[in-house]
C-alpha cells in the first residue's frame, strides 16, 4: 500500500531523499564511515554544510549581507533567541497573535523580560483569518513578530504586513522553500526543519548582519553573532540533521527552485479547498484570502465524525490526519514532499467517505 | 578495506546499529514511514522515547528520584542549562579547572552571570593530571563542577572527589555508559551522544528531581523542570536522534551493560597504553592514575612525524588519529563502539611505523 503522511511536523520527505540517504547510509561517499559518525571537523562535513549554505542562499535569494545559521532548537528555540538577540534596544516586541505559535513567541519573549505587546488577535474568531497590523509608532519595538504560516490553524501570511521601520521577525517554520518571500523584507527569518527542510533536529536562521551585536548573559547556544562568527561550528552540530537538510534542498533546486514549489502546492491546495467547499460534510472555515498552502485544516462538525475519518484514512494508507490536539477537527499539510497523487487519494477518500454516510 | 574510526565524536558507531538503522530507514516497523518522517507525537515514537529511558535507567541504575532527559545543544548548551536552573541560591559555582572542556563551562557560568571559581587547575602542568580537589567551605557554591572525561588532554575522574555536601554536576560526555559511576554521587550528569551514545542531536540529562525548581529568565529549552514535566516533550525533539540512542543503548545491553563496557574498554586502553609506554617513538604523557579509557592522547615530540602518522594512518583505514586542534598530537578515541581488533590494528600499523623511521 501506497502511504501519504499528511503529519505537520515531522513529516513526509521527497522519496529520492530519502531513498539516498538509505543507499549512502554505511559509508558516506565509500569512506567506509556513516555520516552519524563523520567528525564536524571533517573536510567532508565542512562541504556539506557549505553546500546547505549556498543552497539555501540561491533557493531563497538570500543577500550577501543576511548570515544562515544551523542551529538547534527549533522555533522555540528561536522564540527565546530572537529577543535575547535583537530585542536589546528597546526591550519590547510587537506581535500579531495570529493563533498558538504567535502566542507562544509573545510568552518566551515575557518569560525573558521582553515585554510582548499584543498588537492585534482574532483569537474570538478562532483565528480563522489573520489579524490586521494598526499602524505601529516607529521607534517603540525592536522587531515584530509574525508567524507567517500558522500551522495549527491553516492560516498564512502571503503578503506581509506593513511595520514600516520596524523589522520583522518571520516564523517560517511551516512554509520556507513552499512559498515565495523576499528576504528583504524581513530582519530574521527562522525555521525548524521537520516540515520542508528534513528531519527534526536542525533550525535554519536566516538574520540581517547589521542587525547583530554582542550580547550579554545569552546562552552561547542561542547567540546569533557567535554562530555567525563561528559559521555554524561553535560545538558539535547536529551533523546528520544538517545533511539530511542538504540533500533535501537539492531536491528543492532539481524541481525548479521554490517558484516551482509554490506552483505545484497552488494547485494542490485549490484542488482540496475546492473540493471542501463543495462538500455537504466536510468545511475548511479559514477566511479564503488567508488560508495556508501548506496545512489544510477542516472538519466534519462532528467529533465521533472526524476520529472515523481518520482512523479510516489511516486504513487507507492516508496517515496522520488528525488536527492539533488544540483545535481538534482535522488537518491535512501539503507540504513540499506531498505529491499531488497524495492530495487526490485524500480527496478520493473523503468523497467516498461522505458518499457513504 | 576495514575502517577504524578514531574520532573523538561524533565517532564510531556499533555496527550492527548502522546495519539496523538502514534497514529499516524508509519504514519504520512496516509503517511506510521513515523515522525521519516520524510525528514526535505518534504511538511509534512514544515507544521509542520512553525505550530509551527505560534502557538509560537500567543500564547506569539511575534511581526513580532521578529525571531522564533528552535535551538539544549537546554539553555546550547544558554548560548554560546547569547555571541557569541549579546555580540560584549562592549564584557560584566551583570548578576543577581539568582542560578545555571545564574551562569552557566556567567561562559560560560567568558569561550568564554567575561567578565560577576555579579551586583548583594543571593547566601549567598542560593537564597531564588532574587538580585536586580542596576542601570546599559547606553552603558557598551551588555545585562543583567536574569534567569527568577530558577528551582532548586523555584524562579522568575514575574515583570523585569528595565534595562534602555540595553537589557535582558531572559532564560525561566522552564517557558515560564507558565506565561505571554511581549516579547518586551525581546531582547532575549531562551527556552529548554523539561519543558513545549516538549521533549528534540530543543530549542526556539526568538530575535529582528535588534539585528542581521553578525558574525565571531561563529560555525554555533549557529548563529542566518543563523538561521533565513534559516528559522531554515540550516541542518537537530531534526524532531520529533520539531512535538512534535508542538502538545504541539496546546494543549496550545485549553486550552486558556498562560492566562489560568498561572490562572491554580497560582491556583496549591499557593495551594502547602498554604499546605506548615502551615505544621509543610514541608517548603519552598523562599521569597513569588519571589515563582516560576512552581517548588516549600521545604524540612523537615532532609535529611533521605527527602529521605523518595520520596521513599513512589514514592510508591504512585507521582514520582521524589527529589530537584535537587545541592541543595537537594525536590522539585515539576508543568508545564503545571501538572493538580490540581496531585497537590492534592501530597498534599494529604504529609499531611498524617506528620500526621503518
Amino acid at each position: 500500500m501506497v502511504v501519504y503522511n499528511f503529519a505537520a511536523g515531522p513529516a513526509m520527505m521527497p522519496q529520492p531523499v530519502v531513498t539516498q540517504i538509505q543507499a549512502e547510509l554505511p559509508s558516506l561517499g565509500g569512506s567506509g564511515m556513516s555520516i552519524m559518525e563523520v567528525s564536524h571537523r571533517a573536510a567532508a562535513f565542512g562541504v556539506i554544510i557549505n553546500q546547505a549554505e549556498t543552497r539555501l542562499r540561491t533557493l531563497m535569494a538570500i543577500p550577501d549581507d543576511y548570515a544562515v545559521l544551523f542551529m538547534q532548537g527549533g522555533g522555540t528555540g528561536q522564540f527565546a533567541a530572537a529577543p535575547l538577540n535583537l530585542a536589546t534596544n528597546h526591550r519590547r516586541i510587537a506581535v500579531l497573535d495570529s493563533g498558538q505559535w504567535a502566542s507562544r513567541a509573545a510568552g518566551e519573549a515575557a518569560r525573558l523580560g521582553v515585554a510582548a505587546d499584543v498588537l492585534a488577535t482574532t483569537k474570538n474568531a478562532h483565528y480563522r483569518h489573520l489579524p490586521p497590523l494598526p499602524p505601529i509608532a516607529a521607534a517603540t519595538y525592536d522587531y515584530l513578530h509574525l508567524c507567517i504560516n500558522n500551522t495549527v490553524e491553516g492560516t498564512t501570511y502571503h503578503h506581509l504586513p506593513d511595520a514600516g521601520s520596524t523589522p520583522i521577525v518571520g516564523d517560517m517554520s511551516s512554509n520556507i522553500l513552499a512559498e515565495q518571500y523576499h528576504v528583504r523584507d524581513f530582519g530574521l527569518i527562522f525555521a525548524g526543519a521537520q516540515k520542508n527542510l528534513g528531519p527534526a533536529g536542525v533550525t535554519v536562521v536566516i538574520v540581517r548582519r547589521e542587525w547583530l551585536h554582542a550580547v550579554t548573559a545569552v546562552p552561547s547556544m542561542l547567540d546569533y553573532r557567535l554562530f555567525d562568527q563561528k559559521k555554524s561550528l561553535y560545538n558539535t552540530p547536529p551533523v546528520f540533521a544538517i545533511y539530511a537538510l542538504n540533500l533535501v534542498l537539492q531536491w528543492v533546486q532539481e524541481q525548479g527552485g521554490v517558484a516551482e514549489m509554490q506552483r505545484r502546492n497552488e494547485i494542490k491546495a485549490k484542488k482540496l479547498y475546492a473540493f471542501l467547499d463543495e462538500s455537504p460534510v466536510f468545511a475548511n472555515l479559514v477566511a479564503k484570502a488567508d488560508r495556508s498552502l501548506t496545512n489544510v485544516v477542516f472538519n466534519t462538525g462532528s467529533e465521533a465524525l472526524d476520529q472515523a475519518v481518520v482512523a479510516q484514512a489511516a486504513a487507507h494508507g492516508l496517515m496522520n490526519l488528525k488536527g492539533h490536539r488544540s483545535v481538534g477537527g482535522l488537518r491535512a499539510s501539503l507540504y513540499n514532499a506531498m505529491p499531488l497523487a497524495g492530495v487526490d487519494a485524500l480527496i478520493d477518500f473523503l468523497h467516498d467517505f461522505e458518499k457513504h454516510l
